[in-house]
């Protein structure tokens, strides 16, 4: 690890440990094996989200030809889920996989990187990202913490949660304990609920426990494989606070810099077909297991108030504004992001609403 | 070439040509360079299209090291634009960027692989090809043409397009003679219309010396580079007839069993990020060019009437269901695919749709 990252990394995250980095510099054709770490913030082979990163580390391993293989390791295997922001920053892995609003407590910048209430959707987050300025902006921000950040999967519009009651107005919504991270979690506050941070393991004993009232979690494929539908009854949508979550990979810059331009380029083109691929199959599995929900569970399927959705996209424009004008970065990430919203949202109301409304 | 493959291909297409594969075998390691050729349908560096094909062979030869390099050849340059399916097929060229609709006077289950009137989105497009059985039927399809397909970009929702008088009913479009290729040009015929296909590089020139009335093309970032706001006025929405158009990359299946497993993953992997990329290129700046072609070229955009939308749907079912009827393998897709948009139907609208009318 370079000197001035590894200061910076530490002097950002509090620890002091030895960097342990196992990559050598292989040139293209050399024959040394590079065996990397990937820590994930995902139960071990959760769908969807854990298979992602493990798809993403089969085809690191594929395209180089097994000259780098990576090793995929669930949440608490090597560290603890909320644990891999810095495992990776300090390079006890090479590599991460989970979702930048997990490290708001580093830095508020982050959030924008994964979901923002009343936000952007997969297609139009990628856009931002890859045609937008936003990846330049993501890549600024992680570069004081010694990471390059990749977007390697999007969940597509999730659901707007479980809940243990009807949502009728926004009264409801009062004194609610939800388990809502990031910046919807701020708005659920503002509207007079307690919001939880949990990590996906922990979100079914908590909800089937009573110890909060009410979770999001992603979407019907991933909701059901939690069995979810067990713990509360009301299933509401949409969901308003992450219109398509960018999961991201993590990557250790020292790491990534001794890797020849061929690996470098394999590394980072693989997340990107993870990103894309993840959302195409939450796409698909996610109406199966919808029908499995609704025809074998029985579970009631509602749709938020216009009032509700209307209060709480204020009160989203509201927290984010204030979360805008945290520091510097954070305002320049919000300025790019904001701009692109409102651009956006144009052409989207005349291609996919009106063509999803004609159909 | 394997010869059975030559001996399908040929009859396939009425060529007899020899084969002028310039691959050898490489293995991993191995220094041996390989020289493609991608013929493509576009305009050499047309936005978008052009530039996604280049965009494709750039990063195969990333990716590998320099080991595959692909030269590509815009339309005209070695083959006419409508012959790269041949081209490819024989061994001309190694590599093709088209769209699949283009070939329905190969196999009618071409059309399915590129866009259906009233189909899926790009999002639901990807899902199918990807995790709903799709790819496995186009490889079937295009097997007896000694080729392997895969999705290598795709444009997101369409514009319906430019025509040289409003659209008020569907009286409008009877006698219109208009550019549009595929399913949607039958859908045209069946309302009284006359579709016309004509390749991107010959559109501009005929609507404006009126050999056409009116013609479809992509939407407002490729459509402001050809100027067809100089040869129509009216800009209609929404693309109904290409709601989520994949473009697709060829490749001659003896020049690709010749690589090596690391080389095979790069090009098809490469060919998914094509794929992302162009829809988020395409979101980012459709935007912009319809700002410009609204405030700058005073172009009128203007939503076609539910009542054309509905009917032109009902005729889109006519269509497709004859079509489908045409051969056992365009009968088996067409199930496929009906299936999946069916299912994927019911998410879309809790989830994309749902969103994008509270947002």
């Amino acid at each position: 690890m370079k000197r001035r990252h590894f200061i910076k990394a530490a002097a950002a995250t509090g620890l002091v440990t030895s960097a342990s980095l196992t990559s050598g510099p292989a040139q293209a054709g050399s024959t040394k094996k590079i065996k990397w770490k990937m820590v994930t913030t995902w139960p071990k082979n959760f769908p969807g989200l854990g298979t992602g990163a493990n798809n993403l580390a089969k085809l690191i391993t594929e395209m180089s030809g097994g000259r780098i293989k990576v090793k995929v390791y669930g949440a608490k295997e090597l560290v603890p889920p909320f644990e891999v922001f810095d495992a990776v920053s300090r390079g006890t892995a090479q590599m991460g996989h989970g979702a930048a609003y997990y490290w708001k407590g580093k830095t508020q910048a982050a959030q924008f990187f994964a979901a923002v209430p009343f936000g952007l959707t997969a297609q139009e987050m990628n856009g931002w990202l890859y045609h937008g300025g936003g990846m330049e902006l993501w890549k600024e921000t992680y570069d004081a913490f010694g990471l390059i950040p990749a977007a390697a999967g999007n969940t597509g519009v999730q659901m707007a949660g479980w809940f243990n009651k009807e949502i009728k107005s926004m009264s409801d919504l009062k004194g609610l304990k939800m388990r809502i991270p990031g910046l919807g979690g701020e708005v659920l506050k503002r509207a007079g609920g307690t919001p939880v941070s949990l990590p996906g393991g922990e979100i079914f004993t908590s909800l089937k426990t009573g110890a909060i009232d009410a979770t999001e979690w992603v979407g019907p494929y991933n909701d059901l494989a939690f069995g979810l539908h067990k713990a509360a009854k009301f299933y509401y949508y949409p969901g308003w606070h992450e219109p398509g979550t960018t999961l991201e990979a993590l990557i250790n810059k020292e790491a990534f810099e001794k890797l020849p331009d061929d690996l470098q380029s394999i590394v980072l083109n693989a997340c990107k077909v993870v990103n894309q691929d993840m959302t195409t199959e939450y796409t698909t599995r996610n109406q199966r297991a919808l029908d499995t929900l609704v025809n074998k569970h029985k579970v009631k399927v509602l749709k938020l108030p216009d009032e509700v959705l209307s209060k709480l996209q204020s009160l989203s424009d509201e927290v984010i504004n204030e979360v805008a004008a945290t520091d510097e970065m954070t305002k320049k990430v919000f300025k790019s992001f904001k701009t692109y919203r409102d651009q956006v949202k144009k052409w989207s109301d005349i291609s996919e609403l009106a063509y999803l409304k004609s159909r």
